[in-house]
């Protein structure tokens, strides 16, 4: 990172606004990267295509019930210990399609990661669901943005294939799951439990 | 625990001898689990049945190529900052049976910990394959022991038994991975990334 001295570095935070561990990692993130000097880069894609590719129609906490009962009580002890509401979404997986592409309409990326963690507050704290878009509306006009609008930019073609660009990038990454952060020189750190890493990694470049 | 201020409390620790991940837990849980104040029992298990009740017939890390080689990454990258020895196994998973049969023979089980650390040395920072009896034989005899009569052991009906019965208790406590720490309440914590947290819960138990 040539341009350390000046502008520090970076991270990608590639997400699934229906994953459950990313939710604590969104929540995370900012107070985490701002201490170590790391900008972060909100990378919201899609996990189903990529684990369709792999057979799979559902996420592997529901294929799995061993790990998908093992999931949910990590995931509250997780909350727990860091002051995170937390609520079981039901049904899981969500719909997280129209979520992500209203992550990525021009309205609401300049306020993409309050607008994440809204999303993943009302899906994983407040019984929400994230795939009805007067949920999406509400949180983007809760931001000061225009709901509607935002609703009408998430169905234009150019959004539908920029996400679909996002998760085709994703897959060519070798991400399998998420949360996934990715450093500039191609370190991938899969899981909430490894952001630290993840972040200490990126530092460690400037 | 009501005996808490006499024996302190305690934590199993169930690992496959084959898995990656298993191997930098042994190597540190004695020295954290000290500080901590935790006994810890040593309890070997075959992932093998848990992962063919699943419809698996080898590691996940085998089925999903891109999970496996973030594994494989990802675990280097641990064993570096732990500053432990790392060599890939080829092949992967090993087979671990006779391994895990010997580490609960009379012979080795009182010095079950040191064997199970040399199983994992062997395999994961020497190059070695541990389901060679010759190798086994030699590592018990590195630790003081009779090699050949830890072989003869190992083949005993009531160890066999002892193994799987070992196994369908992993399973019955709803355990689908390894390593994994199950503390005297119950709660269940995998993987190397959940040491810490396993010890912390069982120390707040006292």
């Amino acid at each position: 990172m040539g341009m350390a001295n000046t502008i520090g570095g970076h991270i990608d935070f590639w997400y699934d606004l229906s994953s459950s561990y990313s939710y604590p990692a969104a929540m995370r993130i900012e107070g985490l990267a701002a201490e170590a000097g790391i900008a972060v880069n909100w990378r919201p894609f899609l996990l189903g295509p990529i684990f369709k590719a792999q057979g799979w129609d559902t996420s592997p906490f529901n294929l799995q019930p061993a790990k998908g009962r093992y999931m949910w009580r990590d995931l509250e002890r997780i909350c727990a210990g860091f002051g995170l509401e937390f609520r079981k979404p039901d049904p899981f997986p969500q719909w997280s399609l129209a979520a992500a592409r209203m992550a990525l309409t021009d309205i609401v990326t300049p306020v993409r990661p309050e607008f994440t963690k809204r999303v993943f507050l009302a899906q994983f704290a407040e019984g929400k669901r994230i795939e009805d878009t007067a949920i999406l509306s509400a949180i983007a006009a809760d931001l000061g943005l225009d709901g509607e609008l935002a609703v009408t930019q998430l169905r234009r073609p150019e959004i539908k294939e920029k996400l679909r660009a996002e998760t085709d990038e994703a897959q060519r990454l070798g991400l399998f799951g998420a949360p996934s952060f990715v450093t500039p020189d191609g370190e991938i750190f899969w899981g909430n439990d490894r952001l630290e890493a993840a972040l200490s990694w990126a530092a460690r470049l400037d």
